[in-house]
């Protein structure tokens, strides 16, 4: 009988589970609306169901599901597998997650922060595929990061490590919901783009009432040149913090995931200009920039990896 | 017959050996001029007269020597023992080193990076003993660094990794002699304190023809308002990089050793103000800011639990 493993992402808006081989293959996945908003034990019940649903397909084939791994946001302490805080479920306080699980599903359950799953994910199958020291950049309406160095993700003391979108690459500039100013996050993510482009006195575009990033990129696409700018802007502040990570880490290989990577020839040229600028060269040219291969996948893929390497089966 | 190692500190003013037990005691220590400029057989022979000497001391009081250790400055490619190139040693390109050493000593040599090896003797011996990730900020003519992550030295992909002082905190900043502008080393270094007391118009001090960083230190202690504000400056920038460090590597502690540490209550207080201003809470007050402990020491010692690490002696 075939040993395999479950990966749930828990996300905000959606919760994704998959049931996985040993070499990361996907056997089956199904996803639903989390409804976060519902509070934490109609969340956590969901949670059970869908993996207990996994569960029972695994049956079916005649596979034996050896460990769950869940990837959630928020602040997570992965030893005692504990959400201590997750800006997407305000009142998950200290909820012991990897306890409620085991109880319910009599098997061993491991929590990781979402984006570091993402990281191992794209380690494990995706574009660091074999990559022993990576770091993935994940570009949304934030900027996430995932370290990975020795083919394990680095936790640091509190297993807070990986805050590279609060990077501060320019001390007096935009302030930063995290309390900072000159974030890297208050330029390379969605929401970067869309006021730069305001800041910039970008009229609404095709006569939409809110500006988008999307719609940022399809006018640069057009070749709006206010639009191509502020898409060549945002590629050199995510330069100057790729930069800093290279002679920081030397790392191989830096992943960019995210909704932003959708308009990667817009900003890719500039950032790689502004690496070339600020970073030394042996390590510059060593480390390859490339979009991520698992798209929304790659947390469920990574928190099984997790799974995994806990259970032994994973270097 | 006790087993012990030597360590190596291959600068390019002084050269230091020492004779060290397995736990990091120093059992004799000697120092001589590098001469670097008399080229590198000569400086490779003087080195390989040294260790001898350290050998007989060895045999003379019946210990035996198991490996030895070196730290030199420049690029290292530790895994094969090799000087890439080294800024104090013009005429070193690619010098195998460690062949070098092996051939005449008979015993196992390694050849790390000397901010590397430092920052593994503060680990060993010095103000992180018994830490398991730490930061070591060496804030002399430049700022070096070292990294060290589950009691390793963090080498990267071609050894490079820990050029923190080249971590850009002002894009549009100073122009620093690696090519980039605004790197932390601009700032935070001896070379930055002079710069940014000259820039803001400070004078010559006590009559001195040239101003030293530390007669701005002195300044400042004597009250000079000049000196405060450009050492307090410095603390802040200094607090910049730090701040990135946390959110990036939740670290246990930071480091700060080189010739600035000095001025340590002329900075510090400014510098711990603005990692709570950017870095996220929990890291940031996990986070102990603390000066070196083993000073002039600290690359021998460091070079010295990198070979026991090779021969598999330390954790």
């Amino acid at each position: 009988m075939g040993r395999v493993v479950i990966g749930v992402d828990l996300g905000g808006t959606n919760l994704r589970t998959g049931l996985l081989s040993f070499e990361g293959d996907i056997l089956d996945k199904r996803k639903e609306a989390t409804y976060a908003s519902d509070g934490w034990k109609k969340v956590v019940q969901r949670l059970t169901q869908n993996i207990e649903r996994q569960l029972e397909i695994a049956a079916q084939r005649g596979f034996s599901v050896v460990a769950v791994g869940v990837g959630a946001p928020g602040v997570i302490q992965a030893d005692r597998g504990v959400v201590v805080k997750s800006p997407n479920f305000p009142d998950w306080n200290n909820l012991p997650l990897k306890d409620e699980l085991e109880k319910a599903l009599k098997l061993p359950v491991t929590i990781e922060n979402d984006a570091n799953a993402a990281a191992l994910g794209e380690q494990w199958r995706g574009a660091g595929s074999g990559i022993g020291s990576m770091i993935l950049l994940t570009l949304g309406t934030g900027v996430g990061g995932g370290i990975i160095l020795n083919k394990q993700i680095w936790h640091g003391a509190d297993g807070m490590a990986g805050e590279i979108g609060h990077m501060t690459i320019l001390p007096d500039g935009r302030l930063c919901g995290c309390g900072n100013t000159g974030c890297l996050e208050m330029y390379a993510s969605a929401r970067g783009i869309v006021q730069s482009y305001q800041e910039a006195g970008g009229a609404p575009i095709n006569g939409a009432a809110e500006i988008t990033s999307v719609q940022v990129y399809q006018a640069a696409r057009e070749g709006n040149e206010l639009a191509i700018r502020v898409m060549q802007d945002m590629g050199r502040m995510l330069g100057v913090g790729i930069a800093n990570l290279i002679n920081i880490f030397n790392p191989e290989l830096v992943v960019i995931g995210g909704g932003v990577k959708d308009g990667w020839p817009l900003f890719i040229g500039a950032t790689k200009a502004e690496i070339r600028k600020r970073a030394f060269e042996v390590p510059a040219e060593r480390t390859e920039i490339v979009p991520s291969r698992l798209g929304d996948d790659a947390g469920m893929i990574g928190a099984a990896a997790v799974a995994l390497q806990k259970i032994g089966n994973k270097d």
